[in-house]
């Protein structure tokens, strides 16, 4: 038995045209640990726009019915050789409820369930799943599931991550975010310090509002200054920053050296001893990561990718984080949509300059059924 | 009782004036653990020179005997607002004789011996020295053991740092350098595979006359090419960078990330989930590090700092990498200079604007007596 149903497809070639699809499919069979799930909603997040939009021209794109050609420009293109040719389906993660399984007694168990799920290939009617990654959602709807995943075990990986690292405070440069959103409630429950960078007033009144004690305006005259202060604060010399490109990295690396220089009663040359550490989680801003030599010897940046670390912390852990979620799924870890749209309308210009764009809550929710 | 000698201090003014002058001082006799040693010999390092030289406007200066008065430029200036105002000795290592000891038996067993040391002001007739630290260097020559310190142990905390973290190879992006000399020497003996970053073809014959069998020189058209078939017969996701300002290190990253994904047989939107680290260790390009995005997330960039890392690793792996500088100070270890200033010399404009100039093989030793 086979069902067919709608399903997104995106292909680069080599000579950057972006090919993004709506197509019927046959779904196979699932077997062993596979579900079947029918899909009922599907947030996109920054992380499934790189491959869904990357940095394609939309402004002169081709749009036709469930379908648009775009030109991905140089130096991305190049960039992203390693996928030209193939075509790969999109959406991390998504909701729905299972309507067969393989023959394992987990995904037997989960049949006319609803869940929440990591398939790939969300952006479609329906997906197999594997059983051990599918969450039960109870009494919860598929919308308030459908971003389980992504962002709140981002945000909840910080806080594991920092405590495994031994902090007791954090540095978030995009505050106001779902995720930041989130964190600031994760680390308020979890009495974690935490340093919120945002970018306008209204942001601060937001965070603030969620119980946040230290939100930094990065737009005011007096930026800087208020930024050591939140740091010598809270003793926050660990952050993550989804943004990459640019000086935000660099700005926050100098303003916590600034601060352990300022606790030092001996110069040295080579700075504070004071570690520092960032980490990159995101690329809202494609182009260089600046960094100026103004902050010693003693920092680490890194990229951070949420499965890698799932896995380098093991399955009990992960268990544990995702039980948390599912407890507060419409408290600490809610998300919330700008807008519904179906498979075809998301690839119409409208909406897809809109949610690449990536402000501040304005995340957008797929129904494939709608 | 005490002695009387003459030694080098630097002083930055808050308005970026730079007095680096030769005075006339009285040492203090050493006392407990102390030792007094008549210097002999001092190498100009590149860590020397941020403090002795750093971005000062060299060609305006205004040059006397044993005195410079130079202007240090923006953002320079602002960016050591902590030694502003500070006079500063200088010199971070040298060799010389034990001529008073305090009175604990470790310090009055080195008097009358030649010593390596590490003072911080060995640029001078006399230093304090901490008999803790000190290196007795039998039959060596105070030039022998001028810089038995600062490379040696900074090219063999590289691959005891490697080691640690399970590396089997380094990549080093100044390979011809006196430092990098010495990495290959110790990789050759080691068994850890080594790839050479070099500017010029007699860099590659000097490499390959000491045994380094991946050498790839920066100037030529097959570059990139070139450095992918290195990292990848070496396995070397892991290295160490002096420069610091530019592209190297980004280039670095991106070979090892292209070796990566030419190892995997499918596509991932996140890049290649091999680690790849880099460590900066000098600033020899005071501009920018530039990060372009194009290695996905499995990176980390750190400084790198000598004395941290020896702290970290405890007195008694010290200890053993000491003394096995110690037997091999003329071979494996072995340092060659240019030219010997003595005092007032290393302060004229020629001498200064050469050494600053920081060329492949063209160390200054200054020896305080001559």
């Amino acid at each position: 038995m086979s069902t067919s149903g709608k399903q997104l497809f995106t292909t680069l070639e080599s000579d950057g045209t972006l090919t993004v699809a709506i197509e019927d499919v046959t779904f196979p069979a699932p077997s062993g640990n596979q579900v079947l799930v029918k899909m009922e909603a599907a947030p996109i997040n920054p992380s499934d726009l790189v491959i869904l939009a990357g940095a394609a021209d939309l402004e002169n794109a081709d749009y036709r019915n469930g379908k648009f050609v775009a030109t991905v420009p140089e130096p991305f293109n190049t960039g992203s050789k390693a996928r030209h040719g193939l075509k790969l389906p999109a959406g991390n993660e998504g909701a729905g409820t299972v309507v067969a399984s393989g023959d394992s007694d987990l995904a037997k168990a989960l049949v006319g369930q609803r869940v929440a799920c990591v398939p790939g290939n969300a952006y479609s009617q329906y997906c197999i799943a594997d059983a051990a990654l599918c969450l039960p959602l109870g009494d919860y709807s598929a919308e308030d599931g459908a971003s389980a995943f992504v962002n709140p075990m981002t945000a909840l990986g910080f806080v594991e991550n920092a405590k495994m690292d031994g902090q007791n405070a954090i540095l978030h440069t995009v505050g106001a975010s779902n995720l930041g959103q989130m964190l600031t409630r994760i680390c308020t429950e979890d009495g974690i310090g935490l340093v919120n960078i945002v970018r306008k007033d209204s942001q601060v009144a937001l965070l603030e509002k969620l119980g946040s004690t230290h939100v930094v305006n990065s737009s005011e005259d007096e930026f800087m200054g208020r930024l050591r202060s939140a740091i010598d604060d809270t003793g926050a010399f660990y952050g993550f920053d989804p943004i990459g490109g640019g000086q935000t990295v660099d700005t926050v690396f100098r303003a916590m050296e600034q601060v352990a220089i300022g606790k030092m009663t001996e110069y040295s040359r080579y700075g504070s001893s004071q570690q520092k550490r960032m980490f990159i989680y995101g690329r809202l801003d494609l182009g260089p990561t600046i960094l100026s030599p103004g902050y010693g010897t003693a920092w680490t940046l890194s990229g951070w990718l949420l499965f890698p670390f799932l896995q380098s912390i093991g399955m009990e852990n992960v268990d544990r984080m995702r039980q948390r979620v599912l407890k507060n799924l419409t408290t600490t870890f809610a998300s919330s949509y700008k807008k519904r749209v179906n498979l075809e309308e998301m690839l119409t210009k409208e909406a897809l300059t809109d949610y690449r764009a990536m402000r501040t809550g304005e995340k957008y929710l797929v129904t494939p059924w709608s």
